[in-house]
């Protein structure tokens, strides 16, 4: 334990005052929290004056950097008018315009915006949507929802009900609403003994399964669109999207893409469902919506889903929360809608994107699997092909400390070493990111 | 229906993209939605310059006033160091001082601060911790909420399953967790003859049913204190509360206080509990925590809560946000709370207080009720004591439309006209407020 007059004293004050998210508080008594007291670019500074490569884009969110000028600008500029002002009755130029560019930048089917603050409670909105959409249109029994096994959609316990995690929820089993867990893709271990690159998403049949026993009384199906990130970034092949539409459109069930992780370049392109030619029914939209200045989140959808809510006084959709179209956190998102879409900006990751893909070469000879789509990749580490590390060797957590030590702020989840960085990232910052993380890797596994 | 080439193109704009929350949009093609340019002190100004009284702190939210210097300045002072950080394994000073402040300003029973987006969240983060610490305490058969029926606590799926108003829950019911609705009290048509004044909160009766015939199964009791707030502004006596307190402490069951409305000064007093002499084991804060700037909440707790998560790897609370803790909203909540807490900010409010008690008196006369908590007053209008309007006639929905060609922006509930101004209205603006109010109401009733 480390005593507290070897710390900061505002490092003391936060272990006796602070509860952090999914922390277990008694790993600070080793290693305390890094006070960040400042952050430039792709990096973040510590009080000493530390420096620690952002790799996971602070919890997945961040675009352009911290401190970006025009994303500064924006804010301040719309400061000068107003921070807030509520969202029924009233409307404001950053909300509207922000709603106009969603619809134009995503796939034709989608007509409508509807702002929550994170993405949790975009989740939220879009199965509340769709239960609410199935009674106003004479199928009230439609009351449930399908999710993969592997899928994580946010913790609320509306969100939760559709998470496929245990670890997450099992504690809160017993509140759950029943919903209909789907064995998902698995392709670092297909069943199949097939490859993603190749194949044809043979592993759709237990969905189809699932879907057709239940067509009546299925609402909606909800997907983390290529990538599973809270799964460990477990990456699977769009063929399966499109097995997921064509069954999702000949038995009415609605499909809802979270694009919450994958959205906003971090695939290489701005949408998933654009990029792939696919039309969901909920687009639910956060984290890089703001390039990591503030909580916002956006749920799409189509003019059809909205005309079951219009007209009779008791047909509205009834959810708020106080913070709804934040107009900062509105003009923050236009400034990076403008940013990811001008100068040809996507096509600038395609080096990037090589070039990880090239750095993955440097995780050859490891047991498991380096994997990657567009900007994200992840390194899942085995003990053998058939089995994981055991669990209290803690092998991801022991990573996360070598990364400090070496200028790196990782994250894995479980075993699984993963890279989002911000966007702006340059190919000698991917090549020292992964060197760094392999020399971490190899530091741990040797000790054994 | 208003033709779209008589209205601004953006409101066009927000007609066709825009889904506004709690609003049946049908409403628009009569009264189309203000375009909010900006916003100063407590008035909001639309593109043509007409200003609004913002007589509802725009949901609630704003203690301050718009576009106050001082918050300003807090916020662009953080945003020079950074936007935001992930708060796992990071921390920063604004969130560390906001978590010092809140349990240095509330009942001494509080040690620890989790951060979340917003109301909904801070509570669903409450009935998670309780959930969990009966689990790991030795007592998971405590699964259940008990909650007024008219309790509102938020809409997200596990907030709506504490919720008691129809409106809010009925479209929802199949997929909530079945918890205990508890008729609450209700002064103004209080089924014992009492005053609220003078009443032993008899009513208090059901509640104690409740919880001594399910204690076994009741992980906690939630309640907005003294205020329910979206039930219509009903207030009633803090006696009923030290009886909660007393029973559940009795019966080991966990008291969570949704203090998200009536926190931060709303009442008088900077917190219920705290004025009350009250410690409740959870506390939820949102809203005024950032004096209606930017999206934050938080969920207060012991430490002997805290301690049930400590130690053992898998105790851990798992619950995140992307945003959990953003340094901006945080740096505005810490500028907050030293405007409320210097210059005897609060004294400041007496008078203002007693200048709207005074005012009440505009409202003699008219069938109904008016009441007063603090700076949260409201004018419940029915036919008689006996009877309500009917609800097709819309008579809160008509009086708004008579406060916006008067310069006031009300949002009454159903058929209770209500103000809960930002705290620093003048007892001058006091005085035009409710005098219009009385106005529109009477313009309204008077055409039947």
């Amino acid at each position: 334990m480390v005593p507290e007059n070897k710390i900061d004293s505002d490092i003391v004050r936060d272990l006796h005052r602070v509860w952090h998210p999914c922390t277990q508080h008694k790993d600070y008594e080793t290693v305390p929290p890094i006070l960040v007291e400042r952050a430039e670019g792709i990096y973040l500074y510590d009080r000493q004056g530390n420096r620690y490569l952002d790799v996971i884009a602070s919890w997945w969110v961040n675009l352009f950097g911290h401190n970006h000028p025009r994303l500064n600008e924006a804010l301040t500029a719309q400061l000068d008018k107003m921070a807030h002002v509520m969202f029924a009755g009233i409307t404001h130029q950053p909300a509207i315009d922000l709603a106009d560019a969603l619809v134009r930048l995503s796939p034709k089917g989608f007509g409508k915006v509807f702002f929550s603050d994170n993405g949790s409670t975009s989740v939220e909105v879009a199965l509340k949507m769709s239960l609410q959409y199935w009674r106003q249109t004479g199928k009230a029994e439609k009351t449930q929802f399908a999710y993969l096994k592997g899928g994580y959609h946010g913790e609320t316990l509306g969100a939760l009900s559709v998470c496929g995690l245990d670890i997450f929820r099992t504690k809160f089993e017993k509140v759950l609403a029943p919903n209909l867990p789907v064995d998902g893709p698995d392709c670092f271990r297909c069943p199949y003994g097939l490859q993603r690159e190749s194949c044809n998403a043979e592993c759709f049949e237990p969905m189809e399964k699932t879907l057709c026993e239940n067509a009546d009384r299925v609402a909606g199906v909800i997907v983390e669109p290529l990538v599973q990130g809270a799964a460990g970034m477990m990456m699977y092949p769009p063929v399966y999207l499109k097995k997921l539409q064509a069954i999702c459109e000949s038995l009415e069930i609605h499909l809802i893409f979270d694009e919450i992780a994958v959205g906003f370049g971090r695939t290489g392109s701005l949408f998933v469902c654009e990029a792939h030619d696919l039309q969901p029914t909920f687009l639910c939209l956060s984290k890089g919506i703001t390039s990591g200045y503030l909580p916002l989140s956006a749920t799409l959808t189509s003019d059809k889903i909205y005309s079951a809510f219009y007209g009779d006084r008791s047909d509205l959709f009834i959810h708020s929360h106080s913070y709804s179209a934040n107009p900062l956190a509105c003009a923050v998102a236009n400034e990076t809608l403008k940013m990811l879409t001008e100068n040809n900006f996507l096509q600038t990751l395609k080096p990037k994107i090589a070039a990880i893909k090239e750095g993955g070469k440097l995780f050859d000879g490891l047991a498991g699997e380096f994997r990657q789509t567009g900007m994200i990749a992840a390194m899942e580490l085995v003990k053998d092909k058939k089995e994981k590390f055991s669990a209290d060797k803690r092998v991801g957590y022991q990573i996360f400390l070598e990364g400090l030590k070496r200028g790196l702020f990782l994250r894995p989840l479980g075993d699984v070493v993963y890279f989002i960085p911000p966007l702006v990232i340059t190919e000698e910052e991917i090549a020292v990111m992964l060197t760094t993380a392999r020399d971490c890797i190899h530091a741990v596994l040797k000790k054994g």
